[in-house]
C-alpha cells in the first residue's frame, strides 16, 4: 500500500468536525476513485484512520417518462456485484460539465433519448459512512427518441414499462439499485400526495 | 499501490456477466473496506481495469417510529462529507450476525431504544457502479426506552421529531443520506397507496 503523500504530514492537523485529521495519503487511484488513508484523532479523543472513497464525478440519474407514463429503463450487468440490474439511465459528471449537461449526455448516449423538461427531483448521498459521492436525480419529460452510442463499458439493454410495474419492482426488490429507487418513489410519492391533497 | 495478489494470475479469467476477470489485487484494505483492483475484459472485449470496493459489513438501518408517530434521528458530523448529517440509526452487520440481530445492536447502543416489532421495509444497492454495498433498512415499533452505549467513533445527538417533518426535511433536502431518504420515503409511500386505496 504505498503510495502518495497529499496531506500536511508534520502539520497542523486539519478539523472536521469533532474529527482531527493529521495525515492523508492516497492509497488508491483510478479515474472513477481515489482511496484516502487517513490518520485521525477521533470525536472521543482517541486515535484511528479514517479510509475516504473519494468520487471523480457527480453520479447523475435520469428518470425518464414519456407520454403514455411508461419508464426508460436500462439493464446491465453489475461488474461490482455480479449481478444483472435494471436502473434509470446514470452515468458519472465529470468537473466542468454541469450536472444537468451531464445527465442530458448520459440519455443520450445509453439510450438515444433527448427530453425537452427537465426538473430535479431529489440529491442524495449515497454511501456517507466511508465516500463523498453525491447523486442527482431528474425527471425527463416531453421525450424525443434518437440513436444511443453507448461507450465500451457498457453493454446496455433498453426497455418502456409502464410506471406502476416499475414502481412494483423498486417495492419488491426486482429494483435494488438506490438511485433508481429513490428516483421512482420520489416521483409516487409526490403523486400520491398531490392525489390526496386533492 | 503494492499489494497483495489474491487472484489467479495466469490462470483461465473469471467471468462476470459479459466481464472477464484476468487478476484482481488487493490495492487497500481496512476494517471497514477492501479495494480490488481487477484487471478485466470488457463487454466489447476491448482491456481495462475495475476498482471495486468490498465492504466488509452489510449496512443496516431503523427507521424507529413510535406510538406519536415520532421518528428517531442520529446526528453526527460524517467525516467523508465533512458535513453534518441526521439520520436514522445506521450501523454495518459483520458476517455472523444476522441483519436484524445487527440493526437490533445498533438502535440499542446509537440510542438505546429496543423496539418490539421489526418489518422489513427495502434493501438497496447503495452505489452499484463500484461498490457491492447491500443495506437492509427496518422499520421498528413498539419502542421501549433504556440506556445508550455509542463508540469512540460515533459523537452522536439523538431527536424525536414528527413522521411529517421527518419526510418534509428528506424531501427538501434537508436530510441527504440515501438510507434514510429511502426508509423514510417508502414508509410514506406505502401510507399514502393505502390511504388512496382504501
Amino acid at each position: 500500500m504505498a503510495g502518495m503523500d497529499d496531506g500536511p504530514r508534520g502539520d497542523a492537523p486539519i478539523a472536521s468536525g469533532p474529527w482531527l485529521r493529521h495525515t492523508r495519503r492516497v492509497a488508491y487511484e483510478n479515474a472513477w476513485v481515489t482511496i484516502w488513508h487517513d490518520e485521525v484523532t477521533r470525536p472521543d479523543g482517541s486515535p484511528g484512520i479514517y479510509g475516504v472513497v473519494h468520487f471523480a464525478n457527480l453520479a447523475a440519474g435520469v428518470l425518464a417518462v414519456d407520454e403514455r407514463d411508461r419508464v426508460l429503463l436500462v439493464g446491465q450487468h453489475r461488474y461490482a456485484l455480479d449481478e444483472y440490474s435494471w436502473e434509470i439511465p446514470e452515468g458519472g459528471v465529470p468537473d466542468g460539465e454541469t450536472a444537468l449537461d451531464g445527465a442530458r449526455r448520459e440519455l443520450r448516449e445509453e439510450t438515444g433519448v433527448e427530453a425537452g423538461t427537465w426538473r430535479e427531483l431529489a440529491r442524495v448521498h449515497l454511501s456517507n459512512s466511508v465516500s463523498d459521492e453525491l447523486a442527482i436525480l431528474y425527471l425527463a419529460t416531453d421525450l424525443r427518441h434518437g440513436v444511443a452510442t453507448p461507450d465500451a463499458t457498457e453493454a446496455l439493454e433498453i426497455r418502456w414499462l409502464p410506471f406502476e410495474d416499475v414502481l412494483a419492482m423498486t417495492l419488491d426488490g426486482r429494483i435494488s439499485d438506490a438511485m433508481t429507487v429513490v428516483a421512482v418513489e420520489r416521483l409516487a410519492l409526490i403523486r400520491a400526495l398531490a392525489s390526496i391533497g386533492g
